[in-house]
């Protein structure tokens, strides 16, 4: 049994988080952090909680030396990476649901997020956490940056046909459709019913979203050229989930049963995986679920091949794949709480 | 005063042209048909119809020698291609809603649709109808094919570009979402609420869906070279509207500047056309509207643009536009009734 | 042709009242304020507006001495009744469309609304706006008080019945549930899409919301008892509509020919009031109409008579009914630009 | 661990259960029939099923002498009552989760079912299954008739009331809504997502709903006088949840602190009953739980007190209950499973 804390508990992430982990046999929640709600019991703020398994939530200023082995951040971009040291040098190990230990590079989280960061010197050693790409590293992580949202379905389309040298890495369209939890619960007119219900709309498309730079740090290290990526999201009237429609060029003389066989290869142990040869990615199977539904549909008359995936942007685009890097860490079964 | 008549009046697009062209003050409905309903007011089955413009429905063959000078066909695929010719030899002048007089060549249409066209000597007379490209041909049109609610948005956004040899017709790809009145009013189990709400799906996506053969058809007419497109329809959770993000390759040297003249200049005087320099197109804003949004952005480091169009596919991509070419055909305003 | 001013034209009931005002024959818009977008053009913040009626939006303190007929305000509550004097004083005509001038009694609204009224002395030349009761004192008012968006579809409903005498007053049951433009654009956690999908929830039920007053009011004077209502009002997932469901006794001897012929007789030339025998209310069938859908249903084994009411709260129970108001006031057809 | 057979998978409640089962310590599933899918593998009609805990849909006329402790019918009215006697007879336990054995008496069965019940000699030992209400029955039945989804939020409200002869059990309104899952999965027109999207409609309102007859014999066991109640429906646009507003008139005398008390005293240490003094019931905090959320609001100035309660159609409106009748059954913890 281990303790967990986590930190940013009342947005959509850190909710999903908690409902997880009050399942979880392995881990007992030893604090939850609110700034706007502290003193309130989490049930008061979130409903849906089990009353049994309910807490008062609190500052994080107050935690004091409280102690938890792990702590997950669920802040708004840009807390963390204040916060984060504290923690490990006590010997805390953290995942940070947010952005800010998601990049190598302090000048390409700059160029992306427009700000330094805080404690470049961290970035060295967190670790990006889609387990089923980079499971060793996160075993024996002390700080784990958890993927953004759309990168972990599209990534987890993308990177075994990368690694296999099947597609062109410079040309890669990816347009994705997300439901609006996606966008946060702050109080923004674009969040407002109804001005989402019944309609659909793309928003900072082409080479502009933050993401972008987040996935072509990430598939670079499957790729043995730069990649290059178009990304174009779409705000949909859906409360989760995430489909990624991706574009690639195929490289001469791949055959059909070789992008089939390059997945199952890749994916065939993989629990949270559906690979399917049939059945499209819809939304609808996966929310609420640990699960990345995926399909290879190859264009007749064309070098293009088209990837979809489908996740829950809140649990295996968030809070699902936080607890399943937990479990890694731990050396549990990756599925536990988790199915 | 011109008399209408609306064949298969019950389905989304038949009960929207009738709700349209109910407030036109140059048209009357001298009949309305429904074979399921024969017999029953229209009201009883489409309550939102104004209670002083109601109807009996009627059946199709029950017609005889009623007098019309105009017929909508809004029937499903295959019925209109036998029925037509009787209407044309007593001089009515016909737009046909569905599919069966929209293409040029019996051989591609027999291609998309998996059986041979039953009047393929009318298709030459058959005038594409989407007036802002084909306007002089449908004024004097006997027999219009109104075009497929995908193609009419994707079409108005890349004619234009094609026209300026701006792009390259050989890789165009359309990744398009629409709301389900798009599937049609049929008891199938993918047009249930619980089974669509909440979800995002792709289907038939490649070269596999028929509005390929149309797409391609139609775009050949503005393009030197034969247009290849990849179209990825997504089911989107809503009732109407349909966004289009289509990806295409610039020629070099094209310029930012030219690209939005070459819009402003191909629709500068057209009512329902909306081009934005500044504003993403989203569903909600031409729901219930005749008009088609259009955007373009050219994406940094690529030579890849890429175009957004929304449409209500019931109204332009359908009834309103259906409505909109026998505005051309009479030679009224082309708004009338429409705005 | 006479000049309208709308004042708070970005809240969902202003936008509405530009759309349905933009395609009336008779008004022109002179000027149209927000005081959170002055400046901008109207399609700037509600881009459905037709962009060839446009219009800058300017502040209220700004119009200084421009001439308009008649204004509408369209504010939140407690504006207008500080603004109402000046337009009066210069000869305008005011439709309220917020709640300041619904009350006859300025301490019944005090009691209500937990502020006293600011101009307590115009009350009493206020009009109670509903055409089809009140058609009389609305054409010579200058000063209508629009009301409210639940009231409406329910006082239509009961009004009929009271005046006959066919039901008792004093217990009168109201379940409502609305649509979420009905608690309109502002940025509060309760009018989150996230919030507010896939649910449902009462909300100040009993004999506490704001309407209660409003009904109590009302409904006296088609009464020979003091009403009492018990209003059960419920926030449902759809963008716009109010269904109410209303629970009265019947008094003794009562039969169901009566009934019905209380409601034809009321109803009959009514243009935008569709009493039916066979079809219950749903809102689809009213949205984006000013049409009221009515039924009642007796209760086999019971004094108990159940009347559904549907209405699109934006439309008949606001902006469409503000209109309707207007054209009463100018003598014009009542439904000029309302079909 | 006992051996589960799930007779009808297909529908919402069967695929809700056998998601929920598949979760169970407890219980394997021996075998899961589908008239329409036999032979399939679950998953080709359910992608939402964990692949590893997939199997083959086989007919119930193929079960042959296959073993289960306890099979639940999950199919359509009418068939339970031929098959039931089947697996009675070797020893099998059954929840119906159907209509056929709620009704104690065969008669009142025919006359809300229009048909006579095909085996009446087993309604004297059906139990009705809320465990919250008669667990000692359930303890020992061997044939539980699982409640209907409206009457188990609603006698979960009332039975503390009545019980404790706080009301008057000859004047009850309910006025319930819910999600569309409720119709089932059939494809009726009413089932269309356009046709049920952004729209909330009443349907066989008053006395006439099948469950009035539920309502009344269940809750007449509460009750010294018989009940009688008035029951109104409305379909609304969410996939899952009921949420039902209740009107009773309160006993002379009784106190706010009494009411409260009832329900503390009645569901205090009940595992799935929130009752809250604060907070709403609303269906967003129940779906996909077994939680019932209850509230009681006294009406000032009147002798109405109105009850609010939500729960999850499918769960604890039918497939969560009828799991937790499994539970009760068994003697497990009544939440295995479940939480």
């Amino acid at each position: 049994m281990i303790r967990m804390g986590i930190i940013g508990t009342t947005g959509y992430t850190g909710m999903e988080l908690y409902r997880l982990v009050s399942c979880h046999p392995e881990i007992e929640i030893s604090f939850a952090t609110s700034e706007q709600y502290s003193g309130q019991y989490l049930s008061e703020v979130f409903p849906r909680v089990d009353p049994h398994r309910d807490t008062i939530l609190r500052s994080l200023d107050d935690i004091g030396e409280e102690q938890a082995d792990v702590v997950c951040f669920c802040t708004p971009d840009g807390i963390a990476m204040d916060r984060v040291r504290g923690f490990l040098d006590r010997g805390v190990r953290v995942v940070d649901v947010s952005s800010d230990f998601r990049f190598d590079d302090p000048d390409v989280y700059e160029e992306w997020y427009n700000r330094p960061h805080a404690t470049p010197e961290l970035l060295d050693s967190a670790v990006y956490g889609i387990p089923e790409l980079n499971r060793e590293k996160i075993r024996t992580a002390f700080l784990v940056g958890n993927p953004g949202c759309y990168p972990t379905g599209v990534i987890l389309g993308l990177a075994p046909l990368l690694e296999a040298r099947a597609v062109d890495a410079g040309q890669i369209i990816i347009d994705a459709k997300s439901g609006v939890s996606g966008a946060g619960r702050g109080l923004k007119l674009r969040n407002l019913y109804v001005e989402v219900n019944d309609s659909i709309t793309p928003y900072n498309i082409g080479h502009t979203h933050r993401h972008v730079g987040e996935l072509e740090q990430e598939l670079a290290k499957f790729s043995s050229a730069q990649p290059y990526v178009i990304f174009s999201p779409h705000l949909t009237p859906m409360s989760r989930g995430i489909l990624a429609t991706t574009y690639v060029h195929l490289v001469n003389g791949i055959t059909n049963e070789s992008l089939v066989e390059i997945y199952d290869k890749r994916y065939d142990r993989e629990p949270f995986i559906r690979f399917s040869r049939s059945r499209y990615p819809e939304t609808r199977f996966v929310t609420w679920t640990n699960y990345c539904d995926l399909r290879i549909d190859r264009v007749d008359g064309s070098d293009i091949a088209i990837i979809t995936s489908a996740i829950d942007n809140l649990v295996k685009g968030a809070a699902g794949q936080a607890l399943q890097n937990v479990n890694v860490m731990y050396g549990w079964d990756e599925t536990t709480g988790l199915l």
